[in-house]
């Protein structure tokens, strides 16, 4: 049987070992890439050469950045008296994007799974730790994500910070604006009924 | 509002440009990317500027070849008395997949759409005509796809050979292998009966 080009075979195949791009899609790009111009290939190139050499973590909170620390952890208009700790760098662009929290964050990279074998001492914990160490840090917002392994991390992190005095709070669980009761599972309705305020 | 790092912003954005490829999968495959080795992330990039710099068309067939004229072409063992036109390179690898057609390919890159545009001149049709002067082609199949413009188009090249003397036949329609008539669509069924033949 022939196949493609060897070129374009190798092409197909470097795509279709990204997440969530399977043959056909692998196909469809390597054919539109193809198609591209010159000048468009290669920006396509080296956007994934650039990012990998130019991105790293910041040193302070564990974000994402191309400059140490970063742009957050620098900026003196945040409150600098509340952190909010996320597992992942998609969560600060998340957060972000409610221009409501203006404090700072901490990214662990992770949460605690004991199933698969992710202790403490596996994410972006320590250096939680020792950056509240002498802080003026006031509270710290638990924002990792309403999972078993969310809700351990967030469990372990207010043991571990509570006796230092600091308050450390947990975003709230509840239906979604614009959900639907009738379609919400048990767990969260029974969220949202413990988590009812006054009106 | 706090974006990603600029070469992460860059990143999504190329990989937004693609086919198929939404936001949301653009950011799941550029994290992808940033944990990748250095070198995983090379041979990507590498990929790409090297199908773009070693593909090109055979001057013969048109389809997508790293040396001109292509394998099929320069290969003797294959008949050399009947070609298959198809659309694009990709009926090509579908028709090989078969392993029962042993003779040349021509690829059209399109198919006449009068409703876009696109006339005979704009396939890559000429080439087809000058090929079959003075050759010992005995068989034209017309495989473009069974749509309006596939079919316009095969009807199109059909009138154009047919004088020279040359056979010109068309792939049959009807219910694919596996297929269910109670989901066929009338258009289908009708081609089926059409094409019926006795057993």
């Amino acid at each position: 049987m022939r196949q493609y080009p060897r070129a374009l075979g190798r092409l197909i195949n470097e795509f279709n070992k990204l997440p969530g791009i399977g043959e056909k899609l692998a196909q469809r790009v390597s054919f539109h890439i193809l198609s591209l111009s010159d000048k468009e290939a290669e920006n396509l190139a080296n956007s994934i050469l650039e990012a990998k050499q130019s991105i790293k973590y910041c040193s302070v909170c564990g974000n994402l950045t191309e400059k140490d620390p970063c742009d957050i952890c620098t900026d003196d208009s945040r409150r600098q008296d509340v952190i909010c700790v996320v597992e992942s760098p998609k969560d600060v662009v998340a957060m972000e994007r409610v221009k409501e929290f203006d404090g700072l964050y901490h990214v662990l990279h992770g949460a605690i799974s004991p199933m698969q074998g992710v202790g403490p001492d596996d994410i972006n914990l320590k250096s939680l730790i020792i950056r509240l160490q002498g802080s003026s840090v006031q509270e710290l917002i638990i924002a990792t994500n309403p999972t078993i392994e969310g809700e351990a991390t967030a469990m372990y992190i207010a043991k571990l910070i509570k006796p230092s005095g600091i308050k450390v709070t947990r975003i709230a669980n509840g239906i979604p604006i614009g959900g639907d009761l009738e379609y919400a599972d048990e767990v969260t309705l029974l969220k949202a009924l413990e988590g009812r305020r006054e009106i």
